[in-house]
């Protein structure tokens, strides 16, 4: 099993849900970074567990310990690495999952892959405990392109049924991506929000889940990152975004609806705007050929519903290849969301970082 | 400008729309496989342009010729490399497109990047038509995937706002497969194509296009392809899928939909069929846990209209600043999609090709 | 700064001498190896410090803890992450040798690389004992080659001025290569070897050192690991051998010595050998065409003498420019050769299990 | 097979000795560099044979032709692609070498790994022939690095026996890298090479052929390329000069006999030469842990000799497994050096460039 994303910058995530740890290493960042610490942790809580009553009931402090390539209050260049110790794992019997896979989780595929010596307790390796890597590289990520000016920020597009109104990218601000990042639960229109949360309860109460959409902007954009083939901009992105647990669909601007259009309304029509080169409309999500155009970066990820659910479900032994039923016990969220929305700006971070690290500064001195 | 895809198997595209020639690389193919080299140019041809009235008028032969890693009707091993010569070429003075970037296209940013020194005719290498290369790699990986049992077919699912019915890919049959292949305008509903077909033909004549999605499916794929972090097959196959001009979405199963859900509809049941272990829906789309199930593989993949459109449009002259209007003359596609069913099949072979290559066959001997 | 190694198996390392621990984090490993613990830590001690008076009298347990990817004794196929913690690190205070950089050292190129924000205590990320990773994954590809027989032993060719006989690689067995991995101080002849430490200990009094040369030796090596470009056995085995510190020399077989030969005298002849293919001499030392041929590996490497010595050397203050004299003082050893005996082993286990994992076991289905 | 080299800048070769063509795709390389093609092929004459008597009498022109990413006499940011046309292939019967492995040569290990199905014409995919390609992207790299003021050049240390002077490498100048370059035979002492010459003719009509070393230095090597795990500049170098046919042995500075020295002596003190940061000897080779550290670069490489030879040899029929003799007709080098001098010149401006289109010019804004 290969752990590693990145050209440049290279992001190698390693852990399990219910072993030692879970940690990061990131390479090739470049020497004399300061990092925030408290930002970090900041980060690493809007994705933790525990925080309300509809995420899991599963506490973990998420508390980050920096293993090398951190001295003096600044990255000294030599690879940063970071682990987080898992503290409250309840040390039941896991022995059914291991034979009872769950419907639409990962038991099945990392038994037949990894001949059953997968660690298959609280999803192991596959559990989403392991994107507090991502966000943890996210963050480091986020304090770097601030310095370029870069905002990043997600909102929460709907869930289940229950859809907010889409803004137009261009009207999006720093301030509200800041309001975004600041929310346990950002939404466009806050009686939305209060929807949505009824509905994840409602979820809760009936031992059931339900999926949802997180849409990610991004401010500031460089133009020139990503190129045609095959590290376009939405490749490196999706590539990304496509491992975090639960994600099935990506989708850039406009996204599946850019298909119903003729090109008359989805092309982006050109202007000069106080000397700058923009775009009337960003149906395109601010790339164009894969390169960023310089305009809001725009990209929607769907999730399903947390496959973890009380309900009965259908399954089948797979040792003894008897078809079986099951009920699955303990702490889940009903809703992943939420606490995807960092993950999902951790993706956007990492892609941006990485991209701008392959570009050179400058070279008119060639 | 990378232009390298793959983690076993390599596939590199060079070229340019109105250079000498497009191009590709494959490496890392095994020895010893034999190649049906008709089999191949009749993949190419059906990507090629000037086969229909909805197509663009440019016409090229698509005749391929292998360079290397090809002896005596089998691989050798050695990188197989291919080029097809550039012949129809019209020798239009271009110099408009590279100051003026047509609204939707690559000149904008191509322009920015490459300040100015890429090869701007007809896109260059920004141009579809550099994936006659992905086509090519795709008809040798079928080739080689075919004696696995793995099918893959593409069929138009929407053609701006014409849609056709989704079918259930459980219902899916190798024939069902094999049937949109040989067709130039692989549909559901017969009546849905017509409908589809009148609007691409309407757009043609109002000097404007139209977008559309595509859907491909994969039977008879082994368990166990892909791996969480951060290979997941979707991750994978979306890398590539985002590299093809125009894709805007991709999703996998039920897609965007099955944010819409909750948990007990979208998991699917486990059950015995047979002596095999199936699922009794396939809302996953043939992946869990970013590993392939053995069910059909199942994406959705949206494309934009063609940005090349005889309306007149607004842009700016990137030398001067200059707001000014353009109207595109010359031969385009008003909806690329029946040309891009082979693309998004071949993006599917070429991926699933990559991660077998990384897969043991045999690991009892450890 | 980047950490990673390999094609099909990646090693990661990271930590520094004085910071909170050394690491390695092994992806792609296959799931469902049982690892013998103890094994891995008798390697781990060949290199560990402090256990004779020729070595550096800094003691360290290098206990190394698991971290992640494995379960129940076997391998998981997850990343398989280990650290050591720094225990005997010695609050000094370092701040001359960040401005004074030791000759022979990376002092000066790390200060100007990293722009003075490199962890420079005791060599930071440069440190030698940054191949206490390299040892453990070592160790972790030795119990894997030895279920197919595979055996790797390494031997002190010389020592300064002192050389011990050169023995042919195709009378070297695998007793004689478990004789020398068992061996504090591995040579041909005890009496060379005896002179070797008396050199060792002459250059410990006078504050000197002295480098020297291994050589070591792959038995029932499978044919065919390797490619011609550019991925050579030599390249692959010469790319790791070129990152432990202090190596400025790699040769295969006869190595510098086959340049001297014509070509009747440097071919190995082919012969049969009781149904086996085999080679009369193994001047090229086990491979050709950049792949293995079956016949013993055979691979020398030569180590500067340590540059941290206690005699008067010139140096500049980086940042004052003035010209200065410094004498090391601390904890070093005369010779680095007995303790890089198992990290070349190391070098060459994880290259062959790096090939390995990207050979097919069986491709006649295809 | 693969064929990529290179972190920043990928070089991928193809083709055969004997097929249609050898060729090379470079990526990664920066748009507006204006190539002087003119250079590059004085570069391909260098080491295309057929230029003197000690050579193959196989004569190629070696002209090369660009099929994509160089427009209006610049690079586009495209993949540069290459091609030279095999236009003097004797189209003999070469069925014998398919079955007869020449010792020395890959033709076994390639039977072995390719299971027959290489293309064992005249070397194939092994053959030297290769290196044009890599030549050719030397020829890029050398140019784009002369901006920057980088020199490189080689000269012959030794042929067979005979050994010239070994100089300084802080003697060397720009202008003495300059005449070798421009010298079908670099050496130091006329006479020694005479007798090279003298050597390689003996050999020649003796049916026989001889190895021997090439040093390759370059000067005005900025500061900080490479890394100490596991890109180190040795590491990088090393991993391609392993992939040229026939190389052996690859050191730096003062190579194996640094080994033989002790601390005090091998150590490069440190000085201020007029406001620069210099060493006063030299016997690094300008590396210092893993990173250039601004004096010379100093590398030689050991070649064994050219296993094509007259004279009888004992070789086993692959298929039938008899022991036979065989004795190598046709057109070959008595000595490879004198053409293998630009390649190893082209490797090491490979390697700086790759390295140096990863470094950061300026990171003084983060």
């Amino acid at each position: 099993m290969s752990n590693i994303w990145g050209m440049n910058l290279k992001v190698s995530i390693f852990g399990e849900s219910h072993g030692e740890c879970v940690g990061v290493v990131i390479s090739n960042l470049p020497a004399g970074i300061r990092l925030d610490l408290e930002a970090i942790q900041a980060e690493l809580n809007r994705r933790k567990p525990g925080k309300s009553a509809l995420e899991t009931p599963r506490k973990e402090d998420d508390a980050f310990k920096i293993m090398s390539g951190y001295f003096n209050e600044y990255t000294t260049g030599a690879p940063l690495a970071m682990i987080i110790e898992n503290t409250n794992t309840k040390s039941k019997d896991y022995g059914d999952i291991k034979q009872m896979p769950r419907p639409g989780h990962a038991d099945y595929t990392a038994y037949m892959k990894y001949k059953g010596f997968h660690d298959y307790r609280g999803g192991g390796h596959f559990s989403g405990r392991l994107t507090a890597g991502i966000v943890f590289a996210g963050a480091v990520a986020k304090q770097i392109l601030s310095k370029l000016g870069i905002s990043i920020g997600a909102v929460i597009e709907s869930v289940g049924m229950v859809a907010d109104e889409r803004i137009d990218s261009l009207i999006v601000t720093e301030a509200q991506l800041e309001a975004w990042r600041t929310s346990a639960f950002p939404v466009v229109h806050p009686e939305k929000g209060a929807a949505m949360r009824q509905l994840i309860e409602d979820m809760r109460v009936d031992h059931n889940s339900v999926g949802g959409v997180i849409r990610c902007i991004g401010l500031n954009i460089p133009v020139g990152l990503g190129e045609p083939f095959f590290d376009s901009f939405e490749s490196r992105l999706a590539y990304m975004l496509f491992s975090i647990p639960a994600v099935k669909g990506v989708a850039f601007g406009l996204g599946f609806d850019v298909a119903k259009l003729d090109g008359k309304q989805a092309n982006d029509d050109f202007y000069m705007d106080g000397g700058l080169f923009k775009t009337k409309t960003n149906n395109a999500g601010g790339i164009l050929g894969g390169i960023t155009n310089g305009m809001p970066l725009d990209v929607q990820v769907a999730f399903k519903p947390t496959p973890s659910i009380g309900q009965e479900q259908q399954t089948v032994n797979v040792e003894t290849l008897e078809e079986k039923t099951i009920a699955i016990e303990g702490r889940h969220d009903a809703c992943i969301i939420p606490r995807a929305v960092p993950v999902v700006e951790a993706a956007m971070a990492i892609t941006l970082l990485d991209l701008l690290l392959g570009e050179e500064k400058d070279v008119s001195w060639w």
